[in-house]
């Protein structure tokens, strides 16, 4: 690599080459593709978890980047050669970790595609075909999760691509806030209060702290093991009415539909009759589990969601769908134009004035915006409901095939009890020989069992720490995961259970 | 396509091939890479703004998703006769709209490579090299922007990749509105001044609607011909100091290199000095025109960057990168991190612990976040700095070049000084023998000649009202354009200006 210089001289004669070429293109498009799919083929030669130490690429890469052009081939060699070892193999078929990213085929071409369009869909106008499908899609997959008609196009509500659950709370977030506002007058921002539980997913305490609401009050209702970490509709109303009493204004509740911890359900149809009493915007985060809910057996979790104010998924998460992909739905777009609406004149056009079509740089934080619809409208007609379904089925299916090894290993212990495709689990007490009052070497000793599993590279699990316990989370989700790396999975931890029991200093019976 | 049905009963056989199969993969990969190179091979056929109505893809798509797979062929075809005639397309030789959204090869690759391996990097653990390539290469740019130190990690500051300007807006303001907020009490939120100009981008105002800024405190300093709609540190220290006399709390200035409308430069040096004096975090936002800053000739536009908090450019706009990619250097990342930082126990690492690492997710609003650094990567080796300085000056030539025709032509007036790769003119008063009092005429025979050339389908060119005045934005910056498609470009205006100053009321001269 070179290094910044005398440039108006060292260009060389590639330059005469247009960087959007259409031939280089196609060769070039054509390498990374084989690079792809040997990437997938090879998968499970490296360890999930990347062993890297940190800083390892500083020492590799050079300090400033290079004056003269470098070969697809060169590049490509360092990706393998540096870039590679770095990477946390997250579509590994033995990746078990936080929740799945689910790459499908589908997922990335239809990524694909969208970049080599590479429009900018801020409004309809900046190209409609992009506004068009969102709105379609996200009228089919509302459709899917049978979603009232409140929520659809077609019942004045209507659905939005974002990139993240972040982004999705708060917007809707600064909607509620600004209705609320617009009512009791601006300079009461500081007495607005947002609810979630101990379990909601932080993202809903960032957006409360990016929107302004005073930190005091943002309420994370205590939830434990009765109620298997669900919050309860009892103790929300205790919170809310504690609030109304200090002269504060509940304003937002963010219910969840699978926590990241232990994959938990709120109660909806309850929580929502509570927070809709006291005047509350009901958002719902079915980050991880709404996608499950296209199949009958599980749409009973979303239960009570028409009563909410807006619910969002990560197609991202378990729908086969690349990152990023955020489905937003709401009763009522207009509370978010309010909020996050502005109109420069460059953008002027005869379509939104005559008020005949979307442009969704209303409906979130950026102006600009990717055509991710793509993606999504190519995983669903690539694949079609009924085998999403199965697909879903089958990874839930492979968390009770671990979850039944667990129960028939008395070492072991289910923590929280299933409920999708994800596991929560430790070496119980019982097997360490301790009684129930010493749980700090528990989790210790399940704290170890974690991170001898990972640093084999054989497989890649997280954990979560829920009512004082510390639990391994097995989440099943990868797309390439089949039965027999479960089996394989199951081994590993047997086998560093065993050594880790083993070396404990109390004896304990091996199995 | 099917419609949703007895789905256990109807997947098909398809159903036994892994979504991510391999060899599928490679098979669908190279197809739509062939899919791509054509479209660009003929990118040229297809009208530049999408001539289609409201409403057109409702009307040739199923109301619901299909209930079975269908083949990538079908779905190509789809694409190509459904999509693609929605589609204004952004990647023409003939697109001289908006600011370019300039896709190149290494930056298509790059965003391949990316959703190939799918990782979500909101901390250095969940993949190391997603961390590691980003701050390297940022720091890469910094240099080439010849940033002063403190922008980049051997200084103690250093930049994020985010996806828009306005996220990097939204970001910076957070941390300078709580950094404040912590020193007069969170109580005083409602006295937070924000000041840009009557120029700056809409994501300003976005972003303080968002972060909880009051509306009324929300100052667009007006900018005059006088300054070249630059900011005037003179205006901007009388709306200062009015604010301050009301008991207000001056916050944050937003200055622009390179505004949407006309390409302005605000003059950062003196802007820097009058906000330091009243304490207000400094923010740059250069978009459009910082790409430029990295050849000698054009730096100078952001001399007194080092005064500033904080300078973002959107590598998606005029850097080859692919939409999104926001480029955003801070001095002081505490900040930042102060703001927007959340520790979930699920997250926590011995690397995050140990400080020894950054961990992305909390420079940013999302946790999620892309690899997006390969791709920005990718675009300065494959490119080398020369080439990538050549590729901005042979935009801006092409500019001048469409520039000089039309001062030739003095029917025609440059309404602005062009600056960069953008030119501002219309159709002078003189040329339809009207006095300067009726601009009214004026505008409306622009904005019909406008909709007149981007009804033709051979260009695509949008507006701007600046000072009272309706021009013509002629933005050079899409990868694939020549000096020829310039020059096709100067005949359509010339046709259509001819027609319609033949058509128009009062009698004018042809030329």
């Amino acid at each position: 690599m070179g290094s910044l210089g005398n440039d108006a001289l060292e260009a060389n004669s590639l330059f005469n080459l247009n960087p959007l070429d259409t031939e280089e293109f196609r060769r070039q498009g054509h390498m990374i593709i084989d690079f792809l799919a040997d990437y997938y083929r090879d998968i499970e030669k490296f360890p999930v978890r990347s062993q890297v130490q940190p800083g390892y690429l500083r020492k590799r890469l050079p300090e400033s980047a290079p004056c003269n052009p470098e070969s697809i081939e060169t590049i490509l060699q360092d990706v393998q050669n540096e870039i590679v070892p770095g990477i946390t193999h997250w579509q590994s078929p033995n990746y078990f970790a936080y929740f799945p990213s689910s790459g499908s085929i589908a997922g990335f071409l239809g990524e694909m595609l969208s970049t080599g369009f590479n429009v900018v869909g801020f409004n309809w106008m900046s190209s409609p075909a992009a506004t068009e499908l969102e709105s379609i899609v996200m009228d089919w997959f509302g459709k899917m999760l049978k979603l009232p008609n409140s929520f659809l196009f077609s019942g004045n509500g209507g659905g939005v691509l974002q990139g993240t659950t972040c982004e999705a709370i708060l917007c809707t977030l600064t909607a509620s806030r600004d209705q609320m506002l617009n009512k009791i007058g601006r300079d009461n921002i500081g007495k607005l209060v947002v609810y979630g539980s101990d379990q909601t997913h932080c993202a809903l305490q960032k957006a409360a702290q990016i929107a302004g609401i005073n930190p005091k009050n943002f309420r994370a209702v205590a939830t434990n093991k009765s109620t298997e970490f669900g919050l309860s509709p009892d103790a929300l109303e205790v919170a809310i009415q504690a609030d109304l009493e200090a002269g504060l204004v509940p304003l937002f509740l963010c219910a969840t539909v699978g926590t990241t911890s232990t994959t938990a359900v709120d109660p909806i149809s309850p929580l929502c009759d509570v927070a809709k009493e006291y005047g509350l915007w009901v958002h719902i985060d079915a980050a991880y589990a709404g996608s499950a809910c296209i199949c009958p057996e599980f749409r009973h979790f979303i239960d009570g969601v028409e009563k909410a104010d807006s619910f969002s998924l990560n197609a991202h998460k378990w729908f086969f769908t690349t990152l990023d992909c955020c489905c937003l739905w709401v009763k009522d777009p207009s509370a978010l134009v309010k909020a996050l609406s502005t109109n420069p004149e460059y953008l002027r056009n005869k379509a939104t004035e005559a008020r005949q079509v979307i442009d969704y740089k209303d409906w979130q934080i950026a102006l600009s915006r990717r055509f991710r619809s793509l993606k999504l409208w190519m995983v669903i007609r690539s694949y079609g409901v009924a085998n999403l379904r199965n697909y879903l089925r089958s990874h839930v299916k492979m968390a009770k095939q671990f979850e039944g090894l667990l129960v028939a290993d008395n070492r072991f212990e289910i923590v929280v009890p299933r409920t999708f495709a994800m596991v929560c689990f430790r070496v119980a007490p019982s097997a360490m020989g301790i009684t129930f009052n010493d749980e700090t070497n528990v989790n210790e000793l399940n704290t170890k069992l974690l991170e001898s599993m990972n640093m084999s590279g054989k497989v890649y699990m997280t954990h979560a720490v829920v009512g004082g316990v510390y639990m391994i989370r097995f989440a099943v989700g990868a797309t390439l995961t089949e039965e027999r790396h479960v089996s394989a999975a199951w081994k590993v931890v047997q086998e560093h259970t065993n050594t880790i029991l083993n070396s404990y200093p109390i004896r304990v019976r091996s199995n």
